[in-house]
Parts: C-alpha cells; sequence; structure tokens
C-alpha cells in the first residue's frame, strides 16, 4: 500500500483513520451493503460501506474496497439498516445495580451510550464517591458521561457535606463529566445561594446545566431557564413540552423506571416544528425493565409505535442528544471521525439489534452479549454503608408530646399515588405522651434514621396509603438524603429491620411478626448491589410479593419508599430532620396544634 | 416589589435576571407587541414581550407587565417581526479595514456576532498579533469569535514562525475563542506533522476545527473529515453541499468577497433533508461590499429571494452557526438567558433592520448608528510592518541564469481568471544571462519580497493575464505570507512602487513611468488601515480604476494579487522562495529546462 508523504504519521496511530480512509492502510472492520440511516440529513442512503479503524469509524461510502483485506473482519449487512448506537439523555446509572449489569442489557440491546446523574454515590460519599463512580467507568465496552451533582436535598447534613466549588470545579474540567446534574427549579429559583453557586461554576465551566421543572411554567420556568438551565426531562404534557422547547431548552421525554409519558406527550409528532432539541431519555430503569424491556430500543420503538417518524425517533435518541452535550464530534451519526457506534436491526421500524458494535467491536449479535463489561472492584471506603451507634428498640420510635392530652392533630404523609404525597391533617390518639398510629385506618408510622453523618439521628412520623396490615419494611436505596426509611405496623418490626439492615451494611429488608420475610444487601453506599441483575430484579420481586401479602397496593414498594426524602416530586416529604413541604421549601412540624 | 427569599441573591447581578423573569425586578428594556421568531421551533409566535435586563434576555411572553417599569425603556414592535441576531459564520474580519469599521455596518444591518479567521494579524505578528486582535475587540458593541490560524503557508519562513503548540493551547482555552481556523485540506491528507498537531491539539481542547476542502471528494474528504474537521466553507455545487452534510460536517454557503456561491448551491433548499447543519457566511467581505449591500442582512435576504424558506434562511444564519460552535447557550436565539440580539425587521421576509439590539443596548435604528464601536489603539509593535534593509532598484528584479542560451523555458503564472491560476510553461527570451519578460504577449515580471523575518529576500518569476499596459502594482495586504508581492511591466516601476510601500509601512502602490498614480496605506501590520471604510472604499476604487487604465481586465486587482500567495486557490502560487505548485504541496523550479 501506499504511504503518506510524512513518515512521521505513519507511526502515529491517531492519523491511521485518514489512511484507511484514503485508501492506504487496512480496516479492521467493515460493514459491507448496509442501508445507513444519516441522522445528520435525515436520509436512508444504501448500499454503502462503512469501515472501521480501532475504536473510530473512517470511511462511509462506496469506494471501501481498497482498505479491505484478508486481515479485515466483514459483516455483511445486505437488506439491513444501520443506525448509530442508542443514547440515553438522562438516566441514573449505578442504583441499585451496577453501571456493568447494565451495559450487558444496554449493550445487546444497542444503547451504546449513557448521560446519568451521579448523586448517589456523592450523597453518602462525597466527592470521593463520584470519583470512585467514575473510576467504575473506566475500560468498559460503552461510554457514560456523568453530570456532576449539585445536591439538591432536603437534609441539612447532607447539604453541609455537598460537594465545594473546587471539587466541583475539578470535576467539571474532565472530559466524561457534561456539566452539572439536575437542578430541582424549587429551591432553585427561591434563591439558594448555594445552588446558584454550583450554577454559576458549571456556566463558567462552558459544560451544560441539566434542568427539572416538574410543573413550573411560565415566568417561573423562564427565570429559571434565565440561568442558563439548558435541558429537561420532566414535561408530561405536550403543551408541556412546547413551552421547554420554545425556550430554547432541550427537552428529553422521559419513559423509564419511576414515569412513562411517551404516550401521553406523543402528540407533539404532530406539531409542525423543529424537533433538533427533542430527545429521549428513562431518568432511571429499574432491574425488572431493564431485563425485560430492555433498555432505549424498547424506548425508540414505543415512539415508532405511537406514530413518530422513525428517522425522527431516531435522531431523538442519538445525534439530538450529542449535539445538545456538546459530543457530537464522537457519538451520535455515523461519519468519518465518530466512535463506531452502530447498530445493525432489519429495518428502520424495527428497533431489534441483530448485531451492535461499540468502540470500533463487536460487542453483541442476535441479543446475545460477546464482550462482557468489566465489573469493579469497590474499594473498602465504599462499603462502612450503614454507620448506627447501636442497635434499635421499639422504643426509639416513640412519637413523644409534651402534654397530658388525649388526642393531637398530625401532619401526615398522605400516599396518594405510589409515587406522590400530600398531606393529610389527623387527629391522633395520645397515650401517656406517645402519639400513638392507627392501623385499622392506615396511619402507620414512618421514620428516616440518618446513617451517615450522624448516625442514628432519627425523625418519626406518620404515613397514610401504605395498607400494610402486618411488619415493618425499611431501605437504605433512597433518593438525595442519607437516611434509612422504614415504615410499618409496628415498632418492634420496625427496629428488627433497620437492625438487619445494619447486619447487611445496607439493603432492602422485610419484616413480620419478628421474623424477616424478605431481604436484598445494598453493600456498596447502601445503594447498590454487586449481584447480578437478573438475581437483583428476582429479590426485588419477591420483596414486592411480600410487601403485596402484607397489604401494599403500589406496584413497587421499593421505589415508593425510596422517593419518601427527595425533593423531585411533590410535596410532603421526611429526612431525619423532620417533614419537609416542597411548596413552601422548608421542613414543617409534625404536630400541628 | 417582593424579594427573593436568600438575601444573598438580591446583590448578585447574575441573578437579577431571573427577579425580572420572576416580576420581582425591573427590565431595562421591553420589546412589547412582537411577532418573535423561535429559531429553536421555527414557530413565529404573535404579540409577546421580550424583557432584557443588562445584557441579557430575562423573559419571552405574554406575563411580562409587572417588570416593566417607568425606568424601562419601551419599544413597540406592534406588526413587526423580531429575529434573534444575525451571526457570520465565517470571516476574515481585520483584513485592510479594521474590526470597529466593520461593526459599523454589521450592526446597523443586523450583524450581532462574527466568527472570524485570525491569520491575517498573526503572519507576520505572530502570537502577539493574535493577541492583539482579541484586544481590540474587548468593550465592543458587538461579538467577534476567532478561530486560531493553523498557519497553513507556502513560506517556509512563515511556517517556522507559526504558533509554538503552548501558544495554541493558551488560545483555545480562551472563550472568545471557538477553535483552530481553516486546514487547508491538502497539506494536511498529505499528513503534514505540524498541522497534524495542531489538529490533535485543538480536538483535545473540545473545541471545533474548521474545514476548507475547495474541490476535495470521496476517500480524500473523508480521510480530512476523520480527523475531527468539522466544518466546510468552501462547496460550490448542491452535490459538494450534500455530500460535506452527510458526513456530519456544518457546512457554510458563502456569498462574500471572493467568492458568491448562494445561487449555485439554491438548489439545496429543494432537498427533503434536515438543515440543521447548514448556515452561511461571507468567508471576508470587501470595503464596498459592506458600504453597498450591508453585511449578513444582504446574504440572508438573497437567500430567501432564492428561495429558501425564511425560517430557514434566518436559522442559517443564527441559531445553526451557533449551535454548531456551541455558542447557543448565549447566542443564536431569542429566549431567557441568551445575550439580548435582536433584529427588528418589517416581516419576515423582508431582512431589513428598523431597530437593533446588541448585548441588550439600542444600538441601531433605521440604518442609524447609535453606538459608535470603539477605534483600537494599536501599539507601535503592531506598526513595524515592512523592514526591507535597503531601497530597491530595478537591478533587484533581475532573473539570471547561468547559461549562454538565448531562450529558456519558463513556468508562468498563468492568470486565468480573477483568483484562479494555472502554470503555463513559455519560451522567454535570454540576453547576457537574464531572462526577459515579454510585455507585447502579456508576460509581465512579478515578485515576491520577504518583509518581515528574511527582509528582503525576493523572488521574481513572470506571470501572464494581468494585461498591465505599463506601470507597476505592488501591496503587502497578501494571504498567508510575509511578503510584498509587486507585478509590472518594468522593473524600474516595480521598485518605485515597492519604495514606496516602505515609506507608507505598508500598503497598496500603482506606479507608472515613474509617477506614483494611486496609494493606500495599510500601517498595522501593512495589512490594515485604521480610515473610515468608506474612505477606503474610494482609494480601493480608485486603485482599481488606475489599474484598468493600465489595462488590467480583473474586477479586484487587489485581490487577485492578494491571492498569489495563498495554498487555499489553485494551483501556481508563489512565496520568497518561488513558485508553489499546489497539486504537489511543494516549491518548483522557475526555470523548466
Amino acid at each position: 500500500m501506499p504511504r503518506l508523504r510524512h513518515p512521521a504519521v505513519n507511526e502515529k496511530p491517531g492519523y491511521q483513520l485518514m489512511k484507511v480512509a484514503l485508501g492506504e492502510a487496512e480496516a479492521d472492520l467493515a460493514i459491507v451493503n448496509g442501508n445507513i440511516l444519516n441522522v445528520y440529513t435525515g436520509e436512508v442512503l444504501t448500499a454503502d460501506t462503512v469501515l472501521v479503524k480501532g475504536n473510530r469509524i473512517a470511511y462511509v461510502g462506496k469506494n471501501a474496497q481498497q482498505s479491505i483485506s484478508t486481515n479485515t473482519e466483514v459483516i455483511d449487512a445486505e437488506g439491513k439498516t444501520l443506525i448509530p448506537g442508542l443514547i440515553d439523555g438522562h438516566t441514573h446509572a449505578n442504583f441499585v445495580y451496577s453501571v456493568s449489569e447494565m451495559m450487558k442489557y444496554a449493550l445487546k440491546g444497542g444503547t451504546t451510550a449513557v448521560i446519568t446523574e451521579a448523586i448517589d454515590f456523592a450523597v453518602n460519599l462525597g466527592y470521593q464517591g463520584v470519583i470512585e463512580f467514575l473510576r467504575s467507568l473506566k475500560n468498559q465496552p460503552m461510554k457514560v458521561f456523568i453530570a456532576v451533582p449539585p445536591m439538591v436535598t432536603i437534609s441539612p447534613v447532607v447539604r453541609e457535606h455537598s460537594l465545594t466549588r473546587h471539587e466541583l470545579r475539578k470535576l467539571l474540567k474532565r472530559k466524561e463529566v457534561i456539566g452539572l446534574g439536575e437542578c430541582y427549579w424549587g429551591p432553585t429559583i427561591e434563591g439558594d445561594p448555594q445552588l446558584l453557586d454550583y450554577i454559576t461554576e458549571a456556566r463558567m465551566s462552558g459544560k451544560k446545566i441539566d434542568g427539572h421543572t416538574t410543573g413550573a411554567r411560565d415566568n417561573k420556568l423562564q427565570g429559571y431557564a434565565s440561568l442558563g438551565i439548558s435541558s429537561c426531562h420532566e414535561p408530561t404534557t405536550v403543551d408541556e413540552v412546547l413551552e421547554r422547547l420554545r425556550l430554547g431548552m432541550f427537552v428529553l421525554i422521559r419513559e423509564g423506571e419511576t414515569r412513562r409519558e411517551l404516550e401521553a406527550v406523543a402528540g407533539i409528532k404532530d406539531e409542525n416544528i423543529d424537533f433538533r432539541q427533542l430527545g429521549v431519555s428513562t431518568d432511571g430503569v429499574g432491574p425488572w425493565q431493564i431485563t425485560t424491556d430492555g433498555y432505549m430500543e424498547f424506548v425508540v420503538q414505543k415512539a415508532i409505535d405511537l406514530g413518530f417518524n422513525p428517522v425522527q425517533a431516531i435522531q431523538m435518541a442519538t445525534i439530538n442528544i450529542a449535539q445538545h452535550f456538546g459530543l457530537d464530534d464522537f457519538i451520535g451519526g455515523i461519519a468519518p471521525g465518530k466512535c463506531a457506534d452502530i447498530v445493525i436491526i432489519p429495518n428502520l421500524t424495527t428497533i431489534q439489534a441483530e448485531c451492535v458494535i461499540s468502540n470500533g467491536r463487536v460487542v453483541a449479535r442476535d441479543g446475545q452479549l460477546l464482550v462482557q463489561p468489566r465489573k469493579h472492584n469497590y474499594p473498602r471506603s465504599t462499603q462502612n454503608a450503614v454507620r448506627l451507634p447501636k442497635s434499635l428498640t421499639a422504643d426509639d420510635f416513640a412519637v413523644r408530646i409534651d402534654s397530658q392530652r388525649r388526642k393531637v392533630k398530625v401532619r401526615v404523609i398522605d400516599q396518594v399515588s405510589d409515587l406522590i404525597t400530600r398531606e393529610a391533617i389527623i387527629e391522633l390518639p395520645v397515650s401517656n405522651g406517645l402519639v400513638l398510629p392507627d392501623a385499622d385506618s392506615d396511619i402507620l408510622k414512618v421514620a428516616a434514621i440518618e446513617r451517615t453523618y450522624l448516625p442514628g439521628k432519627t425523625f418519626v412520623g406518620f404515613i397514610r396509603g401504605l395498607r400494610f396490615k402486618r411488619g415493618a419494611m425499611a431501605t437504605t436505596a433512597v433518593w438525595d438524603t442519607s437516611d434509612i426509611i422504614v415504615a410499618g405496623t409496628n415498632e418492634a418490626d420496625m427496629a428488627q429491620a433497620v437492625n438487619r439492615i445494619g447486619e447487611l451494611n445496607g439493603g432492602i429488608v422485610i419484616c413480620a411478626g419478628g421474623k424477616i420475610l424478605a431481604e436484598m444487601a445494598l453493600p456498596i453506599s447502601g445503594m447498590l448491589s454487586l449481584q447480578p441483575v437478573e438475581a437483583i430484579s428476582q429479590q426485588l420481586h419477591h420483596i414486592q410479593q411480600v410487601a403485596e401479602t402484607l397489604g401494599c397496593p403500589w406496584p413497587d414498594i421499593r421505589l415508593t419508599l425510596c422517593v419518601l426524602t427527595t425533593g423531585a416530586i411533590p410535596f410532603l416529604r421526611m429526612c431525619e430532620e423532620g417533614l419537609f413541604d416542597l411548596r413552601q421549601n422548608s421542613l414543617v412540624p409534625l404536630i400541628v396544634d
């Protein structure tokens, strides 16, 4: 083969791509005869060849023959369609199951890159948790980009232990970091100084700031957007999508674990508008969902089935996301110089990965994974998740008042759907200064027990709607605070569930009548199991079944307890300091009168 | 007015925008009742108000009243249309006339941002030239972003004085720098190590690399694109536009001084493709053009007149360019948080600026400039442009050969259009070892005289096609090398023209019969006049008229001489070392046999 004029170039691996394109070097991989979706123009170009060298695409077209040698792996894609590797624009990887388990299903379905939040490791492990997360992403067969957590939390002690500006700045400089993670709009437009400092820092870095604008509109939404917050994955109606697109925001339609909104907002496809600022995301995909439905291939297929133009649907999961996050020089399309992340599907309306190429390697064929993601070796420092000073007893869950009254009005968390809560002001009986639950009326006790910074600090309140007839359930896998959440019909089972969590060093436990009925360990930061995701899915299924036998009506009780601590979902939440009203953005008293 | 909860916020000017959007602070400027082109969705939304605070947009919509006070400047745009400030995606600002002069016309026509090359100051002044250029852009009423020059040059001595990698890296870190400037494709795919090092450096910085791919196609074009080069402003046919768009490149249709291609490629509008990667640019707009036609408003109007959908045409000059260069968090659209760069026009098909807002200020109304750009004070170090060691005489232009022959075959620059040259092998008479021109056959002498690094080093060759019947013309304003170019019918006039340039310390001079017939000083680096652009335009017009009386047929002789030194236009060029054949990417001998 001819050589380039300057010998220096032949030594530099970065220029091998160019040599392959010029017909001066051998391709490692050639995908021939395929129909290629060009996401840049929206065309499908027929019978072209893609040449790959190392992890990149060198050439796409009809004059490829000169770079195909006997050393080149050739894939015949005749009659098939090539699309870029799919991208999840917003998720929570590394929550309950590990990223390497996520990658197994992501890759075989054709998802080759995700953009994820990183708060789950940061709440209890701080900056080192984010660094450990980044380490777990190295030398993997797919790409994971992270957003630095802005640490929006209702817990004062977690807030105190937020990332410093210096730490934030260091993280924002890393190539794997796309910017700042979801800044819930409530505290932001209240003018929370710490949050505004984070936002300023992110803006100065030139990177993106992810938004979170559930229910915000007009002036409040625009006040929020005026800070440079440039995306949102929360709209639940066509009008909400439109309003955000018109503000120049990038909108990610969510179809995942906590919510599925594709169907509700699919009407956007009929608007005669530019769709470049529209993407899709899961916002987290549960163990059951990923093992059963799959990952982004499911989301894109659903969009197509709902009537989205297939080209647009695929753009929404590839180039649109890549362009928004400034990653389009590397991912999002099939073109020279881009990473060789390619999915071969039967045709544009059937998003079924027959062959997946990630970073230039064939990683899956016909749903079989050919390359195993690396299991990360988590250091001991990540495994000291539950630091309770002593075993708990039933007494630790007493709610005392300083009064001789027989009844008291209490602010109760009212579980009105599996995720949304309101407040109910309910009169509860008092006996010897102890406020009592009312299991017959479905008023149970619920507690938040700090486990990291103020270990053992406990708030006990009341909740309606869990409908447990007996027993208790506890979990360390909660959003945005460092609490164990436990709820139950009696204090003894609540104490036992928490104590068992202590023995497991993090996890989910159901007890009843002094017996442990179901459990799952989450030894990494109390958030993560290192088990295979299939096993995790089974354990969670078992936990759910047991909860249902105890009377629980909610489809995923783990998630229902998990979000009791978050500032993201309306509106009465709790942490170790007490109840938190998101409408007022402040702690509110348990006892009302 | 109510105050935000956290008093700290009230002290921070960055959050005043949010307060205006929330109705908690006064807007500085309100544009009411306008129809607003939303370039994100492609819609026109009617009767909305834009609120501006400082240099940014705070709010766009119908609930603006609470932030409009008696201190707010109110512009009624009823019946009018608001579009984002126009952007030139690729130009050469600061060449012949200064950026502040460019800004006068840019602003009053509605252009509020340009992205410019910076090579013209770097060739003779190096890194300090680029820094001085950046200084001249500070505190101006419009935005200028620069590309760092990759210093693609045919001159070995300019190449030796290119920016160091360290200097390149420092420049790439600056916010005003969008990446690396146009890397001509020839030397790039030849594997020029210095150029590839620059490209690698730019790629690592995460910024863009501008391309320049005149005539490249298929394997060569893709080899070039595989390096991460992501734009091109050179396509001259619909097919060339399409081929580049399909590679994921951003294509800038050129309509400017050196070429006007909108008409030739307008057919692209009829392709049923995604236009997000399509933009417009001038690639430099001459003094006559900017003072007569205007700037980007002319380009966009022409696109509309050629049948482009007006929304697409405006997107091509606003959001598309902003997104490609990663500037869309700040410019390119009318939305909260973006810079308040807004043009009020009569309607979508009439790009006639009735009011221009740049950085939040009304800078022009009905074609009258209200805010004067700052004239930059150039230091002495930029004004030592011509360092010739001595006055030249006719003898300095002798072409000697070591032979007793009476005739010799010479490689002549053949001017086949105003910009394009080929080579002609022509037999010329020799007398006493001196090769003679042949004015009757239009074979004139042409010389390149280095003026910065090897002052006085001279190459003398021959050119056909200038058709001067008498006299000589010289210029220091040439592309990509540090030469004075001089051509003429006789050596005495050539010497006088160059000597006069020495006295002017840079400029353009025409002499004939020992008299100076026309001249213009370019005292800043030999590239730039500080005169008003109207005066410059007149002087150049006079120079052109004089050249025509001498016999020159080309429409802009200044430009014809100017590009004799560039590697950008095919194909026989020259510098102080001799003739340069771009097809071979190397110097070639003057004497052929």
